[in-house]
């Protein structure tokens, strides 16, 4: 390494073209693409890694893109020169997940098997991870992190690929889905299938069902605080409702919907034996929410149970906060410390 | 009274014609009628009440009848001979809501105000209740005890005639409606405004929205012992979801949610002064649920707060319940005491 200044370039977004992805429960996804975001010191650039840096992989959630920081970005406030993931100490790398509205394959777009149904798993948004990796030549990985379905996708990815992540971070999630979560996937489900432009054209079943969702990520204490003339409350879902629909289809959203519901790590991935999670490897920093009432921290207890129990490493954290499920997109000084925690965790 | 035994005569279920209704917040309920339920020792008639036999009162949820008693009733458990609430002790009324679908005024049927939107409040709902009382000729009632809506309900009736109310016993509910409570019915309403049948003729759309209200109505612990098998959960809340379809109208539905979402106690009355709690003069058991997610349990610390800063004699209870708000409907034990408890409530 040169003894002079290391900086931070600017981040990049691109479009990777992959190979043909078979999904976990039947269909073919062709014409196969992934959106990416990058962010790493000047002269680390996707069409030439330079070896020797730090890859921290980032999986977002529900509706996020791959543009995990810099302006606009979900992660934006832990991310850049000085901050707890710094592009000039490591190679920032997210992909926007498959099915979803950003950039990469999903429901609607060319190469989407057709006439069929389709129904996505975290294990095929994991696997579309690991072939966004291998074109970029990104051979391991230091550091996997990701919140709720990002934190599905971070353990799926794990077993997937045991030798390739070095410690991962999975916040506010679970090993598998909960009835809770299939639940409130279900009657999401029903509020969009209500729009009579189902499912490509659907705008305020899409609306509702995002309403629906920003409830279940949030606690009533927070909300109190914000809102404590209850007049406010509806302007603010509507509010949140809208930034959805235009961006956003009903078809793709219920296919993270799908990704959430089959993510069951407890049962063994396709063509193997044992339970998916037994496969994982990596120490793992496993962090949940005090006020999340959707992944419950019973869930992350378990969670950190069952990797215990196969003999892994695990720390355990809990984000403080009256803002419920959400807190993994708010709490930001908690998140700096336990993300430079986890990057710290000592190899397996 | 007489030595030889007491028996309790079977339930009576009938309609009550009533004076007209002006409501709170405008609009007048013409051909107002009232459904309502009775069951007291024999010779004690809704024709001919006989004096000396105490009223308890009892107030229904969201989506209850005025059965509250016998086969199907919503507190079956706790009414009845040698049960918590004895008819052959004491004379149980119940009344169906002002705006339900049960045989009360509501929406759509002859009588309601027309041509303007029409917005119930928890205040409306009691002032039915109160001509309901007049017309049996029931000057007092010993205790009135009710549910989330039903519990605001009683508060309400409490403060708009505090001499009428001997004691009070308010269960998972709360003394104005919350951002929280608000901004669920505010997702309720996106639903059922998507289904292209709205207002009269929805179909879809009301059994969407009641699954979403039986999740907010649960916890993820009861969900979780009775569906390990998360597949089973859809079915579940597609059972309960038909159940409503098909006894309820979306305008029915909506006006209910009026009712919650415009209950402010810590308001004046209309026209007079100071917050309508500090009308109160009935000694109040408050109950809560450990795991209520809906109503939470700083909304009856604050209540019971609020009671006893206007110098009421308040005792607290907590619900111990895997099942969230709906403990209300299905901790028997607990309740039967916890209405025996409030029968003994010393007068104010």
């Amino acid at each position: 390494m040169s003894v002079r200044a290391i900086n931070a370039a600017s981040p990049q977004s691109f479009i990777l073209t992959l190979p043909d992805l078979p999904l976990a429960r039947g269909g073919r996804v062709r014409r196969h693409r992934a959106a990416a975001w990058w962010w790493s010191r000047e002269g680390d650039t996707p069409a030439q890694p330079q070896p020797g840096v730090p890859t921290v992989l980032l999986v977002h959630a529900l509706t996020g893109s791959a543009q995990a920081g810099g302006k606009g970005g979900w992660w934006e406030p832990l991310i850049g020169p000085g901050r707890a993931l710094d592009p000039a100490k490591v190679r920032l790398v997210c992909f926007n997940n498959l099915g979803s509205f950003y950039g990469s394959s999903a429901p609607g777009m060319p190469g989407w098997p057709k006439g069929r149904a389709v129904t996505l798993t975290s294990i095929d948004l994991a696997r579309a991870i690991l072939l966004g990796l291998d074109a970029l030549g990104l051979k391991s990985v230091q550091l996997a992190a990701g919140g709720s379905l990002g934190g599905m996708v971070v353990l799926a990815l794990a077993a997937l690929a045991p030798k390739r992540f070095a410690r991962i971070m999975p916040v506010a999630t679970t090993a598998t889905a909960s009835a809770w979560i299939v639940g409130w996937n279900h009657v999401a489900r029903g509020i969009l299938r209500l729009d009579p432009g189902y499912p490509h054209h659907g705008a305020r079943g899409l609306e509702v069902a995002r309403q629906l969702a920003m409830l279940t990520y949030r606690a009533e204490p927070g909300l109190a605080t914000k809102h404590s003339a209850t007049r406010g409350i509806g302007s603010y879902l509507e509010h949140h409702g809208s930034k959805l629909h235009g961006r956003f289809t009903a078809a793709c959203y219920e296919s993270q919907l799908d990704a959430m519901d089959h993510h069951d790590l407890t049962r063994p991935l396709p063509g193997t034996r044992g339970p998916a999670l037994a496969r994982i490897q990596a120490p793992a920093l496993v962090v949940d929410v005090d006020t999340d009432q959707l992944f419950t921290p019973a869930q992350s207890t378990a969670l950190a149970a069952a990797l215990r129990a196969h003999g892994r490493t695990v720390q355990r954290a809990t984000l403080r906060s009256p803002h419920g499920h959400d807190a993994f997109l708010l709490e930001w000084e908690q998140l700096a410390r336990l993300v430079q925690r986890a990057l710290r965790l000592p190899p397996a």
